[in-house]
């Protein structure tokens, strides 16, 4: 989204979906996410929660000059007190309904932008979005700290001691992080251990903030196996036993339940 | 700093004082800051707390080509737990000490890494760096909150309503962040709100993190003007009286001091 105008949508679609046109006269092509936003494809205006996941009939069809497509763009979700948004995770979580409908508890979807989601009797009820992702990666990519966590190892013990730091006491992690430039320059720290620490500093901050009306559901973890891998340590610390779901073909799900709808 | 390398740096200083070196046959410079970075002109091992703030004694000379230039790096300051370090800032705690030697309490030096300083009796005992303005730097001009958060404008009561918020409870900081998004999108809320908003939460993340200990000392802020009145106006709701204090000639007063003892 962030790369196209409205008018080149269709040509980015067109190179993927040609070859199955070829082979057949019409397709429904069945989109989430993002080509949704007002700055995307066709703005497909939010529903507000509490909903059901927004499937066929909440979509927006834009004009496309190749009659052969019929497209849908399936809205996302707004809260508005307090204020949050997403667009995509909504189509993820209506594939793991579809696996496990009588699902009740929260679905935590870590990313750039980590979704809290709740979810009761088949309805989104509320959510909350941490950039705490955004965070890391442009601490360590932009900020004074970058000259001190490149490679790629890792240091468990690191990530769960700054972790269970964090947790504890919220308020110093403006200086905590600093600290890591330092701890680099005066005891010659290993990176793998730095970029560990940052990671549990910044979970930290977030498991922190998630509240225990929260943190006494079932919780289940979908998203990247590492960084489930990481969701899945720091709730540990909280008492909490966190299922990971497979999130391979979550989105496919998603979007073959709204397909349902247009051949029900 | 960032932008020489070592062997740049006499001809970079050389723009500065050809002038007086025409005039004089030989002139000292004393240099403080980033120039003593292991990465810089020639490394000025840090001095390390407590201790009064280093001078020409400590300072490190780099080799000149040009042999009128008498040159002195002074030293930054280390604290090895928890490990902090400062380049700079040592010498306008110096500068601000020269005019008041007796000076017991906090200074505080509002900036990209802001520093936090306990002085007593002529000793820099204890110090704290805090990124809160890298990441607002980072967070208002490369995620994905920049969108909202352009031109110049401020609102002073969503500044304060943001810092009350996080200093009463910093754990939800990173929703609030992302809610800043959520509140452009869904209420066409004004940029300079949405700003003064971000600059309250991490501010306010930074003053609940600064401790008691601290806050009961008399408070002194030094460095640009419009950043000490945030910093001022935020230490007013912890109950602290900060006094402002003029920077423009404070890192001068020190290297002054410094040059002092060399024409003792």
């Amino acid at each position: 989204m962030s790369r196209l105008r409205p008018e080149e949508f269709e040509a980015a679609l067109m190179e993927t979906v040609e070859d199955a046109l070829r082979s057949n006269g019409q397709i429904p092509v069945i989109v989430c996410g993002m080509a949704g936003a007002r700055e995307g494809w066709k703005e497909a205006p939010y529903s507000a929660v509490p909903c059901a996941p927004p499937g066929l009939s909440e979509a927006v069809t834009p004009q496309t000059r190749d009659v052969r497509l019929q497209t849908f763009i399936i809205p996302g979700l707004k809260q508005l007190e307090p204020a949050d948004v997403m667009r995509g995770e909504e189509t993820q979580i209506s594939g793991f309904l579809a696996g496990q409908p009588d699902f009740e508890g929260v679905i935590c979807l870590p990313g750039t932008h980590t979704k809290w989601v709740r979810v009761s009797d088949r309805t989104i009820t509320e959510f909350h979005t941490h950039i705490t992702g955004e965070i890391f990666s442009l601490l360590s990519s932009q900020s004074v700290l970058r000259h001190s966590l490149g490679g790629e190892g890792w240091d468990q013990d690191a990530f769960i001691e700054a972790l269970e730091t964090v947790i504890k006491d919220p308020t110093r992690i403006s200086s905590r992080l600093f600290s890591i430039r330092a701890k680099a320059l005066l005891r010659n720290t290993e990176n793998a251990y730095l970029r560990s620490e940052l990671s549990g500093y910044l979970l930290g901050l977030e498991l922190g903030g998630v509240g225990q009306k929260w943190l006494d559901q079932k919780t289940v973890l979908i998203g990247d196996s590492r960084l489930v891998e990481l969701y899945r340590a720091g709730l540990k610390i909280l008492g909490i036993n966190a299922i990971i779901v497979d999130d391979k073909d979550i989105t496919l799900s998603g979007l073959r339940h709204a397909y349902a709808e247009l051949v029900r």
